[in-house]
């Protein structure tokens, strides 16, 4: 008999009726023999009418408040969930995060996980509950105040917790059956892929694959816990996300796919700082400013200076959401720097192939550059690691290209997929 | 500089605009030289639309879950709250139930405080902060469970507290300005009592005046804590309800009327057992049934029993929403005692006349049921007190038999009070 920790995201939690449904899925966990740890979002939409009401009494809520506020989403659904548990006839107990023991340091908003101290959680399950636990969550270990993770924060909970109880899988549920080979709204006939390996998995969710979060992928990882990937609405088996020597889930290593699949991502932008002076360090002043406005740069490239001017350009893509915040950091410098100009671009698109079968294969770039061509689309940037290339393009093209990399490289099944892919709500 | 503790109840915090409008009521408190702490309520609506989530889950929810759910509403409006008095320059923290120290018994959906350990309250404002604390909840002592304290559970929360921290006051705002002579959604002229004693409130209270709970009033009491009872909607001075020795709120005893006023109620019902043995101890067994089945008598009548049957009837008040479950034990009882039949009479109205100065004035009783005979009402039941004389009438007599006994003591003011009269929420 082993621990099967369960996520459940805010789609999968919507109202009365999903709850109930999803108390269904869980008491047959429970039924096959499990000890069972359910970890929730808040129900649907409640985060952003919490969120609305905030902005309504103030324009810029303390982080302190915005966390004790918003944590009164997954007290709700993780209630009415044991809740419809308990209506079925199982125990069900549920917890918040600070009652769980994930404790946490102070950032409000963004905190991390420090310590996972279940014992109230282990205590419910030697009892035969099943313990319902309140994702996105935690305490404080310096001021007691209630935190909450950010973005991701619920799955990293369920991660988290399902390491520190030795869990044998940490379950994620969603409205969408696994992780694909590319999005099944842009690419038909994109299929579901059954195994990854956590290296493909982060590099997948870094390039904007949107099934889950990189930090709950790296802390799996750490702790070498795997993840099954998988939908609240059907019984199929999803995607397990695993060590690359892993023999879960059908007891020998899978085959390895040259390509796993094609991701993209239409959230970022791009700023080129035009006619910087090509001396040592200008470059590095500029990102140390950048930095210093927490603002996380993903792609650069720097162009060949100018021998005649001995001026440079230099290009880097950030979240757009951060974009006004890096054009003000950056004007401040124009002194100091003595660049020309600054340009501002947010109709871009990034598309990435990842698999961990490229890094032996030759070609692979060339095959994936000329996909792209084919379709009239233009590379503006480029990026690579071991196990991915990632290019900028233009944001009309991204559809196309993701198609054309997709089919060039034999991902697609013969039938298309019946289901929608979208969120995982947080 | 003393300590004010302030509560308001779900009707002054109902949206995003009444929040603002109470933070600045709590910071113009602060900016007069207090320490302030607030007790909210959950905002509006919330606890109904919770609670008809988890009968949508659950028919029969249970009370550890409930409590986890139903807390999530204070958490809502105290957060905000606080950053809506952030916004006004002002620096405030919420405070969970359990944050604030308020330890309870594990009775969920009616825990009774145990003890009151306001330790981060106290650092909080030695710090210059406005605390705010959610009321209606506290933690268990035995199992670290989050509780709620049942109806009237913020008002003693407020109370709780302002004793803990030895406050100079405890005002509890609501949408009236104050306890009354009578509804003046009844009576019209009815005034504003300026102040009232203990004892008389809780009789008031008993009596069906919604304004204070009897549980908050006893715990005033008991630790000698002035409550004002006030309008959030106003500036005026409410109703100070203090010891009756105290010279709260104008430094010198006020003069003490004899009679504080009518109170009335439409929330309990009849029942009345037809036949029962006039035997020792058939009476008492009937009591303990209803006693073991959680049900709070309020007035009872015996009849003389008829000399030829040796058959008494016996009446009794109980409040209408435990009317099944008394009628069902009951009617378990039939064989064992041997009675007649029972009769349950939901259309009733008990009205009380309360006065301190009843003790010592004759006439009292005899004036009070004049009045209501005037109105062509008849009494059905009567009962007594040092300081309250309550009868049972039929129903539609109500409003008829409150006008008369107000007039007839002279309660009434010559001009109309502008009020609605409304509940306080939790």
């Amino acid at each position: 008999m082993g621990i099967v920790v369960q996520k459940y995201g805010g789609s999968s939690l919507a109202d009365a009726a999903s709850i109930k449904r999803v108390a269904q899925r869980i008491v047959a966990a429970k039924k096959a023999g499990n000890d069972v740890v359910v970890v929730v979002s808040a129900m649907g939409d409640t985060t952003d009418e919490l969120l609305a009401l905030a902005h309504q009494v103030s324009p810029l809520p303390q982080g302190r408040e915005l966390d004790m506020l918003l944590t009164a989403g997954e007290r709700i659904s993780e209630a009415l969930l044991a809740m419809a548990i308990a209506n079925l006839g199982h125990d069900a107990r549920s917890f918040t995060g600070s009652q769980a023991g994930v404790i946490t340091d102070s950032a409000h908003g963004k905190a991390k996980i420090i310590d996972v101290t279940p014992g109230r959680i282990e205590e419910a399950l030697s009892m035969g509950h099943i313990a319902i636990v309140a994702g996105f969550q935690g305490v404080s270990q310096d001021s007691k105040d209630i935190t909450t993770l950010g973005r991701g924060g619920s799955d990293t909970t369920a991660v988290a917790l399902a390491s520190a109880l030795h869990a044998d899988v940490c379950e994620i549920y969603s409205d969408v059956d696994g992780i694909f080979t590319a999005d099944p709204r842009i690419v038909p006939n994109a299929r579901r892929i059954p195994r990854l390996s956590y290296e493909e998995t982060l590099e997948m969710a870094a390039s904007g694959a949107k099934i889950l979060h990189v930090r709950c992928v790296e802390y799996a990882r750490r702790n070498q816990m795997p993840i099954h990937v998988r939908s609240s609405f059907s019984q199929q088996q999803g995607t397990w996300v695993v060590d690359s020597t892993s023999t879960e889930p059908e007891g020998e290593p899978m085959e390895q796919a040259i390509i796993s699949g094609v991701a993209h991502d239409r959230s970022e932008a791009k700023i080129t700082v035009v006619g910087v002076p090509d001396k040592v360090g200008e470059a590095a002043h500029i990102f140390e400013v950048l930095a210093e406005a927490q603002i996380n740069i993903d792609m650069v490239v720097q162009n060949v200076s100018s021998a005649a001017t001995a001026l440079t350009d230099i290009s880097f893509t950030l979240p757009r959401t951060d974009g006004q915040t890096a054009m003000t950091a950056l004007a401040k410098l124009k002194d100091e720097v003595g660049y020309e100009q600054i340009q501002y671009d947010d109709r871009i698109g990034k598309i990435s192939l990842i698999g961990a079968g490229m890094r032996s294969q030759p070609g692979i770039t060339a095959k994936f550059f000329k996909a792209i061509a084919d379709t009239g689309v233009n590379i503006e940037m480029i990026s690579t690691s071991e196990i991915r290339i990632s290019v900028i393009v233009n944001g009309d093209g991204v559809d196309d290209a993701v198609t054309s990399a997709h089919a060039a490289f034999g991902l697609g099944s013969d039938e298309v997929e019946a289901v929608v892919y979208g969120g995982t709500g947080r």
